[in-house]
């Protein structure tokens, strides 16, 4: 059994791809995953200095973007994109809601909901409602979660989490990391993460 | 047969990549290539503002890139990467040059030659006697087409292609271009394209 840290942010449009795939590719390629949340406009603020997606500084790119999507969802057999407004989400609740269940086993259960709703049904995850919900029909304890992502102790983990990626080089959500510290960055990369040999 | 037009820029390590694998994988999916230099770095500044290479604007992720490029030439069977000083190398003569043997069958050979010694030797490709020993080693007239790339001619045709390349949304390399104008970015992007039906 290899172990892959598996770091995505809310936001990130190959965050979901990947969050999607992640489980099935895992279980093929004997991969034990962690889910990592973390916080990738943090970075960019700090290594280059701003706060917007790079999707939205580059129109070409970003139009690019999701035109790539709608072919990677049909190739991957998922449902089209619904493009969120706005977007990029603000994901940082969600992500403390990540950090609360850390330890639970469906921690990609809600992961995946929220991608879900943020790229199938175009919902704004930065709704506490709209993560109430998501808490709730998946059986967790929606006003305990919720509360507790409110901490301080949280916050501070996420932080701490966040800090912690900038350090080992992360750069760009989804990333891949084995325990010696092989990074693989983006959904492209996931396959050949999960079957590295080091 | 379909047709695809393969966009590279000789600065950039992707389109190495991708310029070493494209005849023998066009010839698996039956695609007819059209290998099309352009100069990235003029679209860089006009989108952007900036000239220099997005790797050297942000370290972490330029450290990435070579280390992704040291697992990529393992994983396609080709030499260990050498980074050219300075990096990115300026490409505009041998971007000229591919432009005047625009008609040749021997573009693909030229191409790879300059890609080789850049990535494989660390050679420097802005040198006119880098250009010049590349042509005469594969049997081309190398004072005359040396000549004809300073001509008014082919200065305009490589702006004209750049201006084209840009118009059709062009903001990175390689890029993979349908007749219908489906575009695909990325090296990790050429199967797809060239596996694309529409």
């Amino acid at each position: 059994m290899k172990d892959i840290d598996f770091w995505f942010e809310f936001a990130s449009t190959y965050s979901y791809l990947a969050a999607m795939r992640a489980q099935g590719l895992a279980a093929d390629c004997g991969v034990r995953l962690t889910w990592r949340p973390f916080l990738l406009g943090a970075i960019f603020k700090k290594d280059l200095g701003y706060a917007d997606s790079p999707f939205n500084r580059h129109d070409k790119k970003g139009d690019y973007m999701w035109r790539d999507m709608d072919r990677q969802v049909r190739i991957h057999g998922l449902p089209s994109v619904k493009k969120p407004e706005p977007f990029p989400q603000n994901g940082l609740t969600a992500a403390r809601i990540a950090m609360v269940l850390e330890e639970d086993d469906r921690l990609p259960i809600f992961v995946r909901s929220v991608f879900r709703a943020q790229f199938q049904y175009g919902e704004t995850i930065s709704e506490p409602d709209v993560l109430f919900d998501i808490l709730s029909q998946n059986g967790f304890d929606a006003p305990d979660v919720m509360q507790r992502a409110k901490s301080d102790k949280i916050k501070q983990a996420l932080k701490t989490q966040t800090e912690h990626a900038d350090r080992i080089g992360i750069f760009g959500a989804p990333s891949f990391v084995t325990p010696k510290g092989e990074l693989f960055w983006g959904d492209d990369r996931m396959e050949t993460a999960f079957r590295w040999q080091d």
